[in-house]
């Protein structure tokens, strides 16, 4: 494409609403315009760079033998209500009514269209499995949209289900969808990890996020120094690694506080389910809620208010045997510890949590910290914040049975289809390139995803001799590249600033040597530049692209 | 793919409220899912036609230098509030608010949305011109749903808009635009026409539909039997080719009305503005109204109720001069005519229309009827009804001007930006091809669009020589066409009658003569049958896909 004749509308200064390097970058190179909150429209760059990610998933999606579809986004409420989620999905479902007053949400996703498109087809273990994919619009009217295409109300995610018989099978095809997003996302150039997420309120079992790593993200990330293992921090294995002090128990006594802070205890308490729930773990530790609630089994626990303590006068050496007694298993090797009791400012030393405090099991309660093994054994954690650019989840038969999507197994007998679902967020990943593949003059882009290859620029566009020679190359190398040709009649200095603000990977720059057949090559991602003639072009374009 | 891993979910029976056969056909061949009405999902047979046609409209508008992007469905109501649209759209345009309580429109067009885009940023003739599209899905809350994808709620569209510094420039792009038109209609193996249709409520001048030719379009369209003219009925100009008879003019009297057709005057009484109108035509013309508010440039006219011509107390012969005449070219030669005068009841003879029925000028006002010359001089006209495919519109400075998109001229003057607009019903387009092209059996896609080139039916599926020679032909032609394998433990006649209805091009069959390697090819358009060596089937599928 010819520069002069293409929609980049560049900014000099950046838009005061953008906050992070990706949305300030993508406004300001052109690829994006703001439509509304959270609302964008993709101009040609943009929709270049969104295109050939599309094209990587759907490859990747088409090579795992799921097939492709497309379902509406304007979804009947009826749908909506047979799961329940019409009502607890609250207010970022958006929400429209028809001319008769009829009720639809715009899909904010796909679970319950998918499950009544198929409940009638796959009647029979015969037609299972069966994995179908979309790449699609989806709704959500989030309440602080920002970020730019990080957090918006309108964007494109890649939406997949699968159907099955049985849970093993679903284990095979989740483990198929998990490597397909690993090459996706290696392919899109994401520095990125696949970790074990909580599945949280979708009802099912094992899920992976694949998190792009990056400053600006949301989630926070526990990941081992030596391995790939990795896990949202809370859901992210404690292993307990101290041994317990060979000494005799002392009698549990009032005293000052003055131990060292790995035999201080402390506890917090909880309601679930209306029963109380005391957590113990050490005062250096964080209890994290995520694995109380599942010791628990239960969807949700509150923090009991300091009124609600007060009412319930709990005395932690005397509890009432209706008392949950839980204690983190770092907790466990402490040996005649300290405790302070909040509710009746008293200190206590040698307190042995067996002995006094009514605990009779121990779990993996607390957050991970940095420094701690890794899980699997391998390396120590470290921690970094991630951007959720896809999802793989075993939805089980929450929706099935919901939707009285059944089948007949190999004896005859009627059962829900067992599922799986698996998002990609193409615009987020879009803008997750964006925020990894930058440096302070602008956009980095991956060969695989970049708008074009090759940008070439005529130093001095009223030049003949310079605009015949950066005519010759575009037309040469348009015919095996995607080149981008600077023909403006602006200052080169404008043209050059604004080359490394766009970022294709290579800029080939034709200036006074034309004449001579010189031209200088420049590698955006490191800076470097080559003066060749034009006949080796070819050779060094080639060598580093594929780099 | 393997037909007994992909969703195609036939049906026996015919939906009941599937009216015409490409709405029939494509439910039960399982290329799409009602899931509202209006709103369906495309399954993957659907979804692969879908996307070659696009892949053709992007080639084409790609090839006219047009720049590809995406703008959002969710369109805030402010800029529908600039262009006055808000208020004026009615009941079609969806409307919905978010949890701001700020309005929203679901876009059923894109003036407003790609107009706020590009004015701030085509602010110099230098930028221009430029086209930007679009194929994006649209909203409109269609009264009546029906006929399938032909007029549903939810739909897809590619939508192009050109910005021009002058009328010139426009005029330019707009047969550009045409051509590439005309090119996708051919390349998609439609029977269209490209006609003169009317700008109507949209406000610029210059417009042409094309039509896809169906017994069950909504549109009726004329044509010329010898040459490429055609035009939606109320558009079609009409030559008066009748010789003026060359007797003397008779006095006006009353008496019986026993003359040929031809020299019966008829009127009728309108009104517009708030005046009156009489527009005159022989009996056996029909007035056109579209006529009739072009030659007075209004936008509307109304007929005069039978209450307010009684009131009006309009006397044919003595008719005030604050009334307009009018009367259509054919009456200009009718001498001593007859006229029936319904508000008296009373019958003259000897009417002479220029002396007696104050008539100063006479235009081109009716109806085109079959036979008539076609106006461009070749031969005559025929009717026929046509699906509406695609329009090119020049918009001229409509929504520039409402929305202050200006730019500067050479001159230095600020002036806003012409525009054009141009559109493809996409998923309409998938159901006019689906119209055409079907028989009693199934549909009949042409190679361009066809969900997959071949489709191999092993006969028998335990037989093991079959099914070998099955997929080896399925792997040996799955490098260079789209191939579907019937795979299915099926019988015989249940694949031959779904393959039919599916329609793939070619069908090869694999059956008792496996073993000599002979099989049959079948050409899905003629029912031609071929008996051939294994051998033999490259250069025959060559040959008719080619075809």
């Amino acid at each position: 494409m010819k520069q002069s004749q293409m929609l980049i509308p560049t900014l000099k200064e950046t838009p005061a609403d953008a906050e992070i390097a990706s949305h300030q970058l993508l406004l300001r190179a052109g690829f994006m315009r703001q439509n509304a909150s959270g609302i964008y429209s993709y101009l040609p760059l943009g929709f270049r760079v969104l295109q050939k990610i599309e094209t990587i998933v759907r490859e990747e999606m088409n090579r795992t033998g799921a097939q492709e579809l497309l379902m509406p986004a304007i979804q009947p409420a009826e749908l909506w209500h047979e799961t329940g989620r019409w009502d607890v999905y609250g207010p970022e479902l958006m929400r429209l009514k028809d001319r008769h007053n009829r009720d639809f949400a715009l899909g904010a996703t796909h679970e319950e269209l998918i499950t009544s498109n198929v409940r009638d087809e796959l009647s029979t273990y015969k037609k299972l499995p069966m994995t179908l994919y979309q790449i699609q619009t989806k709704y959500r009217d989030e309440k602080r949209p920002r970020f730019g295409l990080l957090r918006g109300r309108e964007f494109i995610m890649k939406d997949a289900y699968s159907f099955h018989a049985d849970q093993e099978d679903l284990d095979k095809q989740y483990q198929i969808m998990y490597d397909a997003y690993t090459k996706v996302f290696e392919r899109c150039g994401l520095d990125f990890r696949a970790v074990i997420a909580d599945s949280g309120a979708m009802g099912g079992k094992d899920t992976h996020e694949f998190q792009a790593l990056a400053s600006v993200g949301e989630d926070m990330i526990a990941y081992s120094d030596s391995s790939d293992y990795a896990a949202n921090i809370e859901m992210a294995e404690v292993l307990t690694a101290d041994e317990r002090p060979n000494e005799d128990l002392l009698p549990l006594t009032e005293g000052e506080n003055n131990e060292q802070q790995n035999r201080s205890l402390n506890y917090v308490c909880f309601k679930a389910n209306e029963k109380l729930v005391v957590v113990y773990v050490r005062r250096d530790d964080e209890i994290n809620d995520v694995k109380v609630k599942n010791v628990l089994e239960v969807d949700m626990i509150e923090l009991l208010s300091d009124q609600e303590k007060q009412a319930a006068g709990l005395d932690p050496f005397h509890l009432d045997s209706e008392v949950i007694v839980l204690a983190d298993n770092g907790v466990k090797n402490i040996v005649n510890g300290t405790l302070h009791v909040e509710e009746t400012n008293k200190d206590y030393i040698n307190v042995n949590p067996e002995r006094d405090l009514s605990i009779k099991s121990f779990y993996d309660l607390r957050f991970i910290k940095e420094g701690d093994p890794s899980p699997d054994g391998k390396g120590r954690i470290k921690f970094a914040r991630g951007i959720e650019v896809g999802q793989v989840f075993k939805l089980g038969t929450k929706y099935s049975e919901a939707m009285n999507a059944v089948f007949l197994d190999e004896n005859g007998r009627t059962k829900p289809l067992i599922m799986g679902c698996y998002g990609i967020g193409v615009s987020r990943t879009l803008s997750a390139i964006a925020e990894q593949c930058h440096d302070e003059k602008g956009l980095i882009w991956p060969v695989s995803v970049a708008p074009f290859q090759l940008h070439i620029i005529a130093v001095n566009s009223k030049n003949e001799e310079q605009m015949a020679l950066a005519n010759r190359l575009y037309e040469q190398f348009g015919t095996r590249y995607e080149v981008l040709l600077d023909d403006r009649k602006e200052r080169a200095g404008v043209k050059f600033a604004e080359s490394d603000l766009i970022g294709c990977p290579i800029r080939i720059t034709v200036g006074k040597k034309a004449e001579d057949g010189i031209v200088e090559l420049k590698v955006r991602r490191n800076g470097e530049v080559i003066e060749c003639q034009v006949n080796e072009l070819d050779q060094l374009i080639d060598a580093h692209l594929k780099d």
